[in-house]
């Protein structure tokens, strides 16, 4: 089933790689893309992390707001380790309270992955011709990841003009664009309800099980959007003996 | 057989990154960071470029400076295609002249290459608590690619910072080392060798064949460099009908 969003390509001109992992955030940003016009090329990564259940997702994600199209890019992160999300060797935190939620960088923050990210995307950019990169980051509930902030996007946007031919060209501005980074995360449930996210084509839990675990910071983080928004979150989450 | 340069770890404490492609440029980065004391991690890109072959000579290179670690990471940037280096429907060019060589940026740009191979290497950085990265970027007979300027370098310093858990550290500072930036192939030849670089492990030829073909861009680059330099090249060249 398309969504009432999905890109009439006969009308448009205007490319945007948009970052999707299939989660809350980037299923959002991707919304937003399609709304402001954009034709929409998606671009994931198989990084290493502890499921494929996102990229399932993120690739339903894509085919919903019908994407021209979604590219999933292997790199192996896991060469590196250092992160919950790469690294068996360290747990995914469960049941942190507000306090310990919004203190410091959790053990899920996945080395220079938002730097990564947008490098490719920038690469990705150039060779289809699109101008704008969108990515799902927020700075608010943002779980404390540097690389959320509008300061590394402001930064990131000027070595992208710098080190690639498309930055050099007059006839195109690389644009990066993160709408979401002012919102709050039920902001965003309610701006991605208004827009025609499926929520349940998304997938946001951290931990690797058949269900959400609904434990993680991520699955709490994404409760907490929808409690906050007055929404129920359509998904099954794991029923826990707590 | 080890070289002089080989680094005595237990008189080292500090760690280095060093991206080494296992051409000219890259080996003599990787012989002065060894020379200025640091215990180096090499890494390389199995990025789909036309040929394993420089791959082998990173390999090489790396044992013979005795890097600590030497990871080759898979990213397949065939995906995206746009480079004479990454899609088969652009054919590498042959045969230019010195004032074709110096205008422009050449087909064998590979898009956001740089950006995407830094951001990587800063990962890594992160990981193994190295603060300090080195690459073999020059000004200087640089084929005109944008991302070899020393003003893309110093953004990418400044994004790194910005976008990571080391460089949001007071004990950490991530510095990018282009110590060849300045220099002519010829100086990089004169100082490759002082520093013991074995030329016949390099390789820099683009064109994927048995032996260097000795007319591309990078191979016209290379022997202009020993020329210049007063040394001969011992890498084989195939031979041509010319």
């Amino acid at each position: 089933m398309m969504s009432p969003q999905a890109p009439d390509l006969s009308r448009r001109e205007r490319r945007a790689i948009v970052l999707l992992s299939g989660g809350l955030d980037s299923s959002t940003a991707l919304a937003i893309a399609v709304e402001q016009g954009y034709a929409p090329y998606a671009l994931s990564f198989r990084y290493g992390q502890r499921h494929e259940r996102e990229l399932a997702a993120a690739q339903a994600v894509a085919r919903h707001f019908g994407c021209v199209e979604h590219k999933v890019i292997d790199l192996d992160l896991r060469a590196f380790g250092g992160s919950a999300l790469t690294d068996d060797a360290i747990d995914v935190p469960l049941d942190r309270d507000e306090t310990t939620l919004a203190s410091g960088i959790p053990v899920t923050y996945v080395p220079a992955r938002n730097l990564i990210f947008l490098s490719i995307a920038t690469a990705y950019a150039e060779v289809t011709g699109a101008d704008d990169i969108f990515l799902g980051i927020t700075e608010i509930d943002y779980s404390g990841y540097p690389d959320c902030r509008p300061e590394f996007l402001d930064a990131f946007a000027e070595v992208a003009r710098l080190g690639t031919k498309a930055g050099t060209e007059d006839s195109r501005t690389l644009r990066f664009h993160a709408p979401l980074i002012t919102l709050s995360k039920a902001e965003i449930v309610r701006e991605g309800t208004r827009l025609g996210v499926s929520w349940e084509l998304t997938w946001s839990c951290y931990a690797g099980g058949e269900q959400a675990c609904g434990r993680c910071d991520s699955c709490q983080l994404r409760l907490k959007g929808f409690a906050e928004a007055g929404l129920s979150d359509p998904l099954p989450y794991a029923e826990t003996d707590a």
